[in-house]
């Protein structure tokens, strides 16, 4: 293919955003048609909504302080010149983007959960319709976003400041930090908001007044829903949009260090191009009769997301062979690497998760020796299954590095990144099948408040267990990718460090002086990161603690929003007089009021901790101990993410496994000693577990924007 | 100092060596002359310790076998040449003086336990005096073994072999693979016999039959005293005397490195020596008044390890300026931040797992809205705890490298081995009131069983509960020194690959060939270890996962044994008429004999797997993904530990705190939710938790044996 021809292939960047953007409000006008039910269903939706707005609102005004104090930061930083003068502004639309995937794929859901419970009263497939397009929105919404960001940075700094492809890539991979930002405060506070509310109210209502879940009479029931939509789906459409442009962007960055110029770059854009055309065509892939049962609809979600798999792995042949050349598909091994590793990471997080296989029966097992048995085959089974996804990761960096690289070291990076892209290039089905389950269970929860009748309840319940599994397969991918778009970054990183000290180098020179020792090394820095120096193991520690320390934290403030939720909810309980009768109404609001406030409190210290690591790190230890901490956290943080989504997930699904009537079935000792081990599962897999990923990928992105910065003034170098 | 009068100096280590076991020979002889008590307690101490007995008869011919196994593959890889001759040997004598100073510990254990009841009912100071001097036994032991053993192969190989202190060190390197075998064996085996035993004891005896802990109609009741023995006694001995040697070896073979030759070596050597004589002086301060309260006891403990440390500090200065020469005194400041980093620890595990201090009151007032919230605030506290002491070993790194090394890296690398022999050089006293918390839990046992009266059981718990506390820091000790000789090793290890690849290039050259490129780069191995490198991610990243699956594999193995111990109690309580009026006589040995079994069968895997990993690692990824392994196990196993210990203790001091009298005292729905953390504690503090710290010097171990081998044989280089 001619340079002229690659060049005019990056216009399909700004095209597929466009056509996802496009193609999401379709979705979003289909579902926006459908009947909202009864005036109590849209009542309750109303509520739901509101507490949603209200929190995000809430949530960004506080972010966006969080973004003005680093806007500032990063603009004395640059001044000070270590930093290129627009890299500011790219922090900020990175946020800006990453926190609208959020927003919208938000409003898509509050605006579907009664939609859904009321098609589920036609049948079950009315309502998986309705959820998943609704899911699909979110979906295409990040992919479309994520595209949008980079093609107009790619079109103003190349056509407005005719930067060379250098300059963009490395420019590129500094807005990567906004939306990382973005997506820890989305994925911390959304995560302590979700299960604050849920923990407080099962606390009090299952537990201690012995009315059921979802229960109107309870007072965090509508605060609980509020949960599902702003950690669920908000947090995880940031999370998402940040690990779909971080694997770009990170992508891009390398291609220049294997010297495959905007031809390499092209790649990753493209094969995302083509991913938002495989997503909508896999949409079309998920129908079902209208009498369907459970089974047939999972196998129509299936046939969505692998039919897209297979349109992304024909079609990357031919475009790696056309744009790199021939002499190098190698680097289409990368992309199948990716493709398949991430599929078998989500098929095993299923096998761990699903009461359908031994390891989760096995938990549900131990229920009938007490909850401490509980605790302790869901903390086996969690770390029992990090072993095979590492062995997964571990393979695709082998397969990618030697079959993109032959050897050669930078292109062998670029091979691991691009396998991270191929993982998600299905991302805006993957997501779809990901964001439709809260859909399903605020579906549930309305059906249930709103008195639609049983049937419609174990429909929606159907949908709800159908998104569990899909939700495991969706944790998969993010975890997979996540790993290996770090790796991508660690290597971005030191590549930045590179340049820099050659940029600095050459400038002392001219100057008429001699560099120091240490520009010398940082020029070179691959070649004295060896894991026996002591700043790399000092490094190493710090960054395998972090995840750690990061999980205590975010699990305290579950822990505490919780407990004040638990002393609302008494409240309550005790003074509002004809409650439990269901002759007076609890007042939702000031439930929901409590969550905002403490997730908005709890996220600070956790998120602000993350951001600053590497860089007191760095100040301190220098470049080679910064290297070590986002090793160490990406390797901790890797495994540790997986341990705990899957023990929570196990326990989750080994609770249900009882309630479908083992080992006495709901009411029994069995299930009391698995309620609890679903209550600790809680902050485990919906908070603290999926923010991981997030860590791991923001430390090397801080790490990324203040390279420059840390090499000149490090204490050690 | 002249070099003639280092060689001499040599002869204070075998002498050293006999006056720590003549030492402990005479303490024990004074715990053999204390009155055993009444019958009954005479009846109840030997039960225990044929029980004791009969499981360490077995756990060793089972070892054994495995020796013997090893041997024969050592031996083969030796024939090959790929190990000098003498290894083999070496690997018997490392394990089987491991196995002997456990056993040691353990007769004189089972010795004093009756004789510290019977003491106890005179007074508190009788008491602790009688289990104190059990303890130092068992510390004494283990240094005097240690040295031993280091000195015989010492002499063997300079005056029989005629060998270079080279070949001395390498050769001596070798020996801790067997060390670190048995000790994993030992640790595992004990802590799934001891956890097993105790938890199935709880399950069934306190939780279903309501009857006390210790109550004689328990038929396990004396399964969890053996087990007491056999983990918390014999296992650590035999863990701490690897812990001792290896860091000992490990300083020698890069005091070699570092180009100081037999005075390097004698350094550490003679460190252990002076450690000796401050052990036996710092026990004579472990005196006070007849009627000494709990907090004046703990006084007399701390001032015995307080002396001990001061000692050492003040030896150290003379005998490395001496020896090394002044301008090396640098190398003291490695000493001094070992002994303080062992200190410090020591005292941050206390804070965190103590009840008198606000972590783990926190977690005791979570109890109140139930076990759920027990677990989340338990594993919090674990979590957050690794932050300091991940800080504290960070700047002990930092200081012994840069203190010793001045920038120099082989020097620098030989301060960070000499900060762990800093660390563990109070090894005899420290272990002795580590030690004696086990002798003094068996006593109340005992005091229970033969119905001595509330007073002796109320002396015996506070002995008990002071041991918690000096097992604390005891336990702070172990896995600090432990990360820090994890690390030397590992650069031991780099640096006999570069030997054997020098080694082997020269015999290509000499034969007329031309090495390969792999060899050429193993020669520098370290500059090719760096973290972006795919292997050694790949390394980092199984390292990483492997102290997880570890972990979950000794934690189910727990939990099978102790389903079978509950089975077979609530057998006897079926089956055995008249058991719960105390009209028959429960079968005591049954319960001891399936948990021999088990303990026995579940071993196997976790130990084989952690010493086949960087084997099978080595051979598929090569030299970088080994050390990448080890650099990774190293990480998480240590923050692993960390995490486990302290979320264990803290969990085990709530329910102390709660049965205190707080949040409504024994029997209230807060101290049932206690009595959950607990257990789950159990095996994270005395199974898994403990033996990360052996699995992560072993790992190191095994690489180094096998460094040669797989050098050669790697299908990546």
């Amino acid at each position: 293919m001619s340079n002229q021809a690659v060049e005019f292939l990056f216009y399909l960047v700004p095209l597929g955003s466009l056509l996802a953007l496009f193609y999401a409000l379709y979705l979003y006008t289909f579902v926006s048609k459908q009947e909202a039910g009864t005036d109590k269903m849209k009542e309750i939706s109303a509520a739901v909504r509101e507490g949603a707005v209200a929190y995000l609102k809430r949530q960004y005004s506080g972010v966006a302080l969080f973004f003005v104090i680093m806007f500032v930061i990063l603009t004395i930083i640059s001044f000070m010149g270590y930093l290129p003068k627009v890299v500011p502004f790219a922090f900020l639309t990175g946020g800006f983007f990453s926190g609208l995937a959020g927003f919208f794929g938000m409003m898509t859901a509050t605006k579907s959960n009664a939609r859904t419970a009321w098609a589920a009263s036609k049948s079950l497939n009315s309502g998986l319709q309705v959820a998943f397009k609704s899911g699909a929105v979110m979906g295409l919404v990040v992919v479309g976003l994520g595209l949008l960001d980079l093609a107009i940075w790619f079109m103003v700094l190349k056509y407005a400041f005719g930067a060379s492809i250098e300059v963009i890539t490395a420019t590129m991979l500094n807005f990567g930090m906004g939306a990382s930002s973005m997506a820890l405060f989305a994925r911390v506070g959304g995560g302590i908001f979700t299960k604050a509310a849920d923990v407080g109210a099962d606390l009090v209502g299952k537990v201690e007044a012995g009315i059921p879940e979802d229960d109107p009479r309870n007072p965090a029931v509508i605060a609980d829903n509020v949960g599902d939509n702003v950690g669920d789906v908000a947090g995880m459409g940031a999370d998402l949009y940040e690990s779909y442009v971080g694997s770009i962007v990170a992508t891009s960055a390398l291609a220049v260090a294997a010297g495959l110029g905007l031809r390499g770059v092209m790649i990753p854009m493209i094969m995302a191009v083509i991913g938002v055309l495989a997503s909508i065509i896999g949409t079309w892939f998920v129908r079902s009769e209208e009498k369907a049962e459970q089974k047939t609809l999972l196998a129509a979600l299936r046939k969505g997301t692998i039919s897209s798999s297979l349109i992304i792995a024909i079609v990357s042949y031919p475009l790696i062979g056309l744009v790199l050349g021939w002499n190098r598909i190698g680097v289409y091994g990368a992309v199948l690497a990716g493709l398949i590793g991430g599929v078998i990471i989500g098929l095993l997080t299923e096998y761990y998760t699903s009461g359908t296989y031994k390891p989760t029966q096995n938990v549900a097992n131990t229920a009938i020796t007490g909850p401490a048995t509980v605790i302790i085959s869901g903390l086996s089974v969690g770390m029992l299954s990090t072993f095979l996804p590492v062995l997964v990761v571990c393979v695709a960096i082998l397969i990618s590095y030697f079959a993109a690289g032959h050897g050669d070291f930078n292109m062998g990076l670029y091979g691991i990144a691009i396998s991270a892209v191929g993982m998600l290039s299905t991302l805006g089905i993957t997501l779809a099948t990901d964001a439709y389950g809260p859909v399903a269970d605020n579906a549930g929860g309305i059906a249930e408040m709103s008195g639609l009748g049983k049937e419609v309840r174990q429909r929606t319940d159907a949908l709800d267990s159908l998104g569990n599994t899909t939700a495991a397969t969706g944790k998969g991918f993010a975890i997979g990718s996540a790993a290996l778009t770090a790796l991508a970054l660690i290597a971005s990183f030191t590549e930045k460090v590179g340049v820099e000290a050659t940029h600095k180098m050459e400038e002392i020179v001219k100057a008429g002086g001699t560099a120091p020792q240490w520009l010398e090394q940082a020029k070179h820095i691959n070649q004295f990161l060896d894991i026996t120096n002591p700043q790399v193991l000092i490094g190493l520690l710090i960054g395998g603690m972090l995840p750690f320390l990061f999980c205590s934290m975010t699990m305290q403030a579950v822990g505490r929003a919780a407990q004040s939720i638990v002393i609302e909810v008494r409240r309550q309980f005790k003074e509002i007089t004809g409650l439990m009768e269901g002759k007076a109404k609890p007042d939702y609001a000031r439930c929901v009021d409590i969550c905002t406030r403490a997730a908005q409190k709890e996220m600070i210290l956790p998120a602000i901790s993350a951001i600053i690591a590497p860089v007191i790190v760095g100040l301190l230890v220098g470049i080679k101990g910064v290297a070590g901490l986002l090793a160490g956290s990406t390797v901790t943080g890797f495994v540790l993410a997986v341990m705990m989504a899957n023990a929570g997930g196990s326990w989750d699904n080994a609770k249900k496994y009882i309630e479908e009537g083992n080992h006495g079935g709901k009411g029994s000792d069995a299930h009391k000693a698995a309620v609890v081990g679903d209550t600790v599962g809680d902050p485990f897999k919906d908070t603290s577990g999926p923010s991981l990923n997030i860590l791991i990928k923001l430390t090397s992105m801080v790490s990324v924007v203040f390279a420059s910065f840390i090499l000149t003034n490090a204490l050690f170098k």
